[in-house]
Order: C-alpha cells, then structure tokens, then sequence
C-alpha cells in the first residue's frame, strides 16, 4: 500500500514509518520540520498542499498534534483553545480533506493517548482533545463513504518518552514505540473501523 | 444554594432552572437573548461581565452551546470548528472562569448528550465534542480546589424534541426535561465529582 505518515519524525510516528516500511508498504514521511514532506496542520492550505504533492493514497496515518499542558487553576480559554487547534483540529483535518485523496477501502488513523482515559494533573486540555478525537472518529466511521475505515491508537506514555514525561505517569506502565506501532498496523492492514486500539501495557 | 443557570431558557435549561427552583434555590438565570442576564459563551469578556454582574455562586449549571451538523464527506474543518468553539470551548470557559466565582464545595455542571457514546448520522462534529466536554471533566476534576466539584449530564433526546430531531434518533428512548433535571439536581446537591450523568431511559 501507499502511506502517508504526518508526524512521522515523532517518537511514534518514526516507528510507524519503519513498521510499515518493514512490512513492505510505500511510506511517505511528512513532518512539521523535517520529513520527505512538511505540513502545519492547523492550515487547510497546507494540508490541502500536501494532498496535491502526494496524489491517491491507501492509507493516511496521523501521529501529530500539540497540546497545552498546566494547571488547571491558571489555565485560560485561549491555552485551552492550543489543543483544540492543534490535536484534536488538526488531525480531524487530515480526516476531512483526507478522505477525498483516499482510495476504495482506504483507511485513516489518528493518534490519541491513555489520558482520554486516564486524566493525569496539568492534562485537562489533553484529556479533553483525545477524547474529542476517538469521538470523531466513532462518529465518523459510521459515514465514510467507498468502505473508507477510521481508527484510532490510545497509547500509554512511551518507555522512549519516559526521562522526558515519566514524572506525570506515576505508576503507569510504558510500552515501546515499537509495540505501539503493532496497533497502527492493525488499523491499516486490518477490517475495523471506528476502533479505538488502546496499547497500554 | 445561590444557583447560576446559563442556558436557562433552552429545553433543558428551563426545567433545571425550574426544578432547582422549586427545591428552593436562588436561582439566577442567563441565556444568549433571554433570561434575567444575557451572555455569549463564546466571549471571554461577555462571561467576565456575567460573573462580576452575579457575584459569588454555589453552583454554576450550563445547558448551553451550539453544534455543527452536517454530511462528513462535505464537512469542512470551519464547520468542525463552530462545535469545538461554542457548546465544546464555550462550556470549558464558564468552567475556566467560573471556578474563581465558587464558593469553597460549589460545584459545576455541564451538558453533553446521548451522542457523544452513540453516534448518528451527521453527527462527527456532536459526538466529538459531547466526548471532549466529558473528557474535560475527567481531567478538571481531580485539580479543583477548594472542594469545587465538577460533573456532566449527558441526556438522550428530550420527548419535547421529538418533533424536531426525533428523525435522527431512531429507536433511541426520550426521556423529559423534568427527568433530565433531576441529573443536575445530583449534580448540584450531592457529593460527587468527576461523574457523567447519562439520563438515556
């Protein structure tokens, strides 16, 4: 198949990349910065460029987002508003301009975290965002049309991520961005639709 | 208890307002065009000027905020967006804000719907942000200070809505606003935090 990866400089997203790679898809790596290709998300012209560039696709894999990270007691809407732009905005755009570029049977993955789930201190923001996007993405399911499938991967905090992140996880088991890249696989190769794959151990 | 309802003259707000009411709270009541203070919920300052109008509250109650609806495959991320700042950004910022008006063990309550775990045609943009609204919840929750409790009320369609929406909901149970209300009565009078209420029969 033909994947596009967005985020896919990121410690998931370049496993993702190299999974598929592996497995012998054509992968095309985009990024904020570096990549085959670069995009901003949060810009319709930018996605819609990165669209043009690449042509039909199989498969579109999200690994990309900002959020806004603080106390809840100093937060204001604006902060709150970051994530809303960024994760939750941005990857529901890759979706929506997405599916018009996907081939019959296509698939798109967007890319939460065990926070939906699990609300960590200073994670309103991110808590709300990802469970905004597994929203998106079981409302979206049901109306895609030519058997275009969506899904969702929900890690936990990554064994690679832990020096940087450890501190808000206490007690939460990490899983390596390989084994994470295993869900992505299932979304992409696999039947389901409007699945949230959750790898939290 | 000196009770906040914004929404107060929608089809939910009007029987919170009325059940908390009868059960002997002060209840003040704020809608977009109507009620006794108007307010948009999508302006940081119109909120600022309808708390300092209120003063200290025990409770703030919100059945407030506009959603997009439409096809996904002609959805654009502006549509999308209309969701994420009005019924999704508009109740966290009366939550943002308004936690700084509470009295010490006020609480907040906020309104999602059926939606947001069962998806309908049209939808992806209710779904989602039903979805983020509860998953803010979960996060603000376990920051709060002072005792100030936070919880959502996730009603099916109402009975007195059938005529309008009873189309997009088929075979789901309705239930009436008085019986909605009862779930903020929970919300408002009891001890608990982090909770979403769902009234779905």
């Amino acid at each position: 198949m033909k994947v596009l990866v967005v985020g896919a400089t990121g410690a998931i997203g370049s496993a993702v990349a190299q999974t598929l790679a592996e497995r012998g898809h054509e992968v095309i790596r985009a990024g904020r910065t570096r990549g085959d290709l670069q995009v901003d998300i949060t810009s319709n012209a930018s996605v819609e460029a990165l669209y043009a560039a690449v042509g039909r696709v199989d498969a579109i894999v999200s690994a990309a987002g900002g959020l806004f990270f603080g106390p809840l007691n100093e937060m204001r809407p604006a902060d709150f508003n970051v994530g809303l732009q960024d994760k939750l905005l941005g990857q529901v755009r890759l979706a929506l301009l997405g599916q018009h570029v996907l081939t019959d049977g296509g698939s798109i993955t967007l890319t939460t975290g065990i926070v939906a789930d699990e609300p960590i201190r200073q994670g309103a923001n991110a808590t709300a965002v990802n469970a905004a996007v597994e929203g998106f993405v079981r409302g979206a399911a049901i109306e895609l049309p030519r058997g275009i499938r969506i899904n969702v991967v929900s890690p936990t905090v990554l064994t690679e991520s832990l020096p940087l992140y450890g501190s808000f996880f206490p007690g939460f088991e990490s899983v390596s961005a390989a084994k994470a890249a295993q869900a992505y696989v299932r979304s992409v190769e696999g039947p389901q639709t409007g699945r949230v794959y959750r790898v939290w151990q």
